[in-house]
């Protein structure tokens, strides 16, 4: 059972649940996502106490993905879900941003002290008095554990937590019991902010890197740069631009990457994606003297199945936790002072071979195609012609996040999508939580790419979308199924069928009111060019519910090989 | 990487996923639930093939569900998810299985043992080449693990998990990586059943309990039996029957063994669960001079929070793992054979206290209220009246599974409800599972009350429920939020608050056709009782959806006490 501290003990007393809101506060959280329970409840009181919303999920793996959506946005996300049936249910979700590098702080109201101590037959328990079993499963997917047990602690343990989750950049588990909610603590550390830098780099050891790292550079005829996932989560963008904008080489990303290089740069150059790459792309890329390749994380679908063809002898790798020159390494060298100096020391590059150019420019195939079939062939450069500035958009695993690959965008475009961890259903929840994320950051427009398999998964998360008033625009791709599993293994088989739903009629199922949003179903390539010319669509700020009517067999060129190549790793 | 077994070496070969099935079939399953994932597609083609039918769920959570509500009617269930995120979707509902034993064969279909083998950097993994992970976190909350990676192994390693999964009664987990699907193994085997027998008693040592607890009932003057959860999930229902009916000495359930007794009987006295009892059973039970409690699980909600007054010197406990008679124990003595033979030995007891004979008569003060106003005291008895013989009724935790003490059922109504692990959202997706296994065994009404909060949460079962022509009749109680909670803490806090749906606009938005089902919204207690006495309400065989508008600060007696025990123990 957990102890008081006497206030007279205290300069600042204030009580566990003020601390560990308002450090969340400090780090720049605003909404707090989560499913209320019992245990939990006495801590949701403290959250508009302290200057957050709750914003109120309607499940708690939805809640979970929708804090994912928002951290990836705003650079952080908390979540409160009650002991056992709360916190499980979030669990694939918290997985997921561990794999993705996503930071979350998970907080889970517990039963009390007392009750753990005494090994009570509570509900929300296996009934064997065992209270650690919940903990230990998601000391797997967090990068900190912190038990609240004791009021001496807590202020540290939250305090390393939070620290931790933001530095690693991947979730955190804090336990909270009923009782500790109220305990009183020190409150006089809330005076000084949390430090999250991250640790420099001893300085000579990266200056030998740079100095390593311009030799080759210095040396190359036709370098390139292609930017990964991990130069956005381990927050080295900043220093990636400077490389990017002054030095004129020629940049490509990875598919995690997208959305990290403003594309309207001159020399960005598309998506490199082995042999899923723009047009163009995979030979420039693999003819490349030198690759500077930035935050890499070489999954299979990020390469559509490891198809990426690149000599180590022509690699130099940039981590958040270490540097990798062709075949030397200097672990423990973090890319970001590294990229700044060789930015500097660099200056202009000058580039005399001719290389890819990315549009959004119509296939010419598409072009004479005269059935007015949406293809995903014309679909994704469209919607690039479609695209402002600012725009937050999340496209769904499956038909979505490979067709964006054929997508340019305008400047300062945040992209989402879950490509190693690849979850179904994650895109509409992360979509709440972005979209909520974007209107406190003042960004206008937050849009969905979903396919009708993958909506269904998640499909309440748009309950909560109307409860929080949000506007996102969601597009449900609908083509009868599981269309990336189809071209995987069971091409006309049921198991990849789905109940086919009145999609746009959702939201007023959800109690959303006709003012407040506008439904529509477009089947053809010139109801698209309508819609996207309506300044009532483009423009409003009602929630807007969008069926795209699609063949069931068509798919992104890129995904047709990824899905290839895992029929075959499956065969073993 | 798997080896192959030579096909010569084999007397009857056949694939590993055929022998899976098969011998699923053989232990009674007849139709798997899960979601298709690329790593389970190609053992998918398996079940058809094996004379199973695919459900095809939206989620993995409601698959999970569900299968726990098939397992509950049928007697076991099987589950197939996809690695990774499919499997952590699902991990909610499995540890709710295994903390209310219930009996779900989790099949995971993974990587290549070649791909685990190498730690390929493949989705769905957490991106550290880490394979053993999920299964590890499932281990915690399954009775047998049963990793596939070896053709000589496979077979023996199935039948362990099935048979693990029926005796002990708890979720198993099978890896099935996806280079194992089709590897050859010994098909003879299939030609001998499994055992599923419990293994017997020593037989002295039975005998020797026997006698001690027949000491004691020959001495009693008042004796009672309480039946609990553990006589119907550990299977000795025959037994407890047999005794109930023969002794006629006065029996109760407890909450969670509502449903384990043929409630018609002249000696079935109603709910014990310590303040929160049917009227007059707890003062009887409490001075009875012998309880003879049957799989009970004390838990704080099937005992309206350990509000239970026993003393151990008038108890006689009956368990699956043993025997404790006041403060004697027999650990290792199943309760079956014990309590056939003291049924035996016993016959008729010469029962002379009266005890409480409970009905369905609507409360005296509920018919004075004129207000009309459906309120809780009246609904349950009223459903009572209504139910019929061979019902499958499953309630939510909340008001629900709190109200349904005060029904009385005709005979052979299975009641489903997880009052242990009271996980919100499992009761709309049981149901599913629940009302397919009903229509498995010729049962033909499957009726589930839930509350607007939760049903919220897994919303999108119904849309499983149309797919598969089930024909449940749906009943949510919309009280404007998680009332359960409203009474432990936060009576008018917006946590508790629900976004306000269309729910019987649910059905037509998940695509059911107007032609089969049917939507009410009944708001009084005259329309409760028109509904009821509708024949083309009662006896339909569409989907039926009904909305039962409840005051928000309404609740049953019992689940009042309950929440306010809960409250003082989450101060600690």
């Amino acid at each position: 059972m957990a102890t008081d501290i006497r206030t007279s003990e205290l300069k600042e007393p204030v009580d566990v649940a003020e601390y560990l809101f308002r450090r969340l506060h400090q780090v720049g959280v605003r909404s707090v996502h989560g499913v209320p329970g019992d245990y939990n409840l006495v801590a949701l009181d403290y959250i508009p106490k302290n200057g957050l919303k709750w914003v109120g999920n309607v499940n708690e793996l939805n809640a979970g993905y929708a804090a994912d959506g928002y951290a990836r946005v705003k650079g952080i996300a908390a979540i409160v879900t009650t002991f056992g049936v709360g916190e499980l249910s979030a669990v694939n979700a918290l997985a997921g941003a561990y794999s993705e590098y996503v930071p979350v702080v998970h907080i889970v109201g517990c039963p009390s002290t007392a009750a753990q101590k005494d090994g009570l037959l509570l509900h929300h328990t296996l009934g064997n008095g065992d209270y650690s079993v919940f903990a230990n499963m998601s000391r797997q997917i967090s990068c900190a554990v912190s038990m609240l047990n004791d009021p001496y602690e807590a202020a540290t343990l939250i305090d390393h937590a939070i620290q931790e989750c933001y530095i690693k950049s991947r979730p955190v588990y804090i336990s909270l019991p009923s009782d500790m909610v109220t305990k009183k603590i020190e409150g006089a550390r809330l005076n000084a902010p949390l430090n999250l830098d991250f640790p420099t780099n001893d300085q000579d050891k990266e200056n030998y890197v740079v100095d390593v790292v311009m030799k080759y550079l210095e040396a190359a005829k036709s370098p390139c740069i292609v930017v990964d996932a991990c130069s956005i989560r381990h927050r080295a963008l900043e220093e990636v631009h400077k490389l990017v904008a002054t030095s004129g080489i020629p940049t490509f990303v990875a598919p995690m990457g997208k959305g990290a290089i403003d594309e309207t740069l001159p020399n960005y150059g598309g998506v490199y994606a082995g042999d899923g790459s723009n047009e163009g792309v995979q030979n420039y890329v693999e003819n490349s003297d030198l690759v500077l390749n930035i935050g890499a994380i070489k999954s299979d679908f990020n390469t559509a199945g490891f198809t990426y063809r690149m000599s180590q002898l022509k690699s130099i790798d940039f981590h958040s936790y270490g540097v990798y020159v062709r075949y030397s390494e200097y672990p423990g060298v973090r890319m970001n002072g590294v990229l700044r100096k060789v930015a500097e020391k660099l200056g202009k590059f000058n580039v005399t071979a001719p290389f890819p150019k990315p549009s959004n420019a119509i296939p010419a195939e598409e072009k004479q195609d005269d059935s007015g079939v949406i293809s995903h062939a014309w679909l994704w450069p469209r919607l690039g012609q479609w695209l402002r500035e600012d725009d937050v958009i999340i496209t769904e695993t499956g038909t979505s996040n490979f067709g964006i690959w054929e997508t340019r965008f305008p400047k300062n475009v945040i992209a989402i999508s879950q490509v190693l961890w690849g979850s179904i259903g994650y895109a509409t929840a992360a979509c709440q939580g972005a979209a909520l994320a974007a209107r406190e950051t003042g960004k206008k427009r937050t849009i969905l790419f979903t396919g009708d398999g993958s909506f269904q998964l998640t499909a309440q998360e748009v309950s909560t979308m109307i409860r929080n008033e949000l506007d996102p625009i969601i597009f449900v791709l609908c083509n009868k199924g599981y269309t990336i599993e189809r071209f995987i293994h069971g091409w006309k088989d049921a198991y990849n069928d789905v109940q086919e739903w009145d999609y746009k009629g959702i939201p007023a199922a959800f109690g959303c009111s006709p003012e407040k949003h506008q439904t529509y179903r477009v089947k053809s390539k010139k109801e698209i060019d309508d819609l996207f010319n309506d300044q009532t669509f483009s423009d409003s700020n009602k929630l807007r519910f969008v069926e795209i009517v699609m063949d069931w067999d068509d798919a992104p060129r890129a995904l047709k090989s990824t899905a290839a190549a895992s029929a075959k790793r499956n065969e073993g």
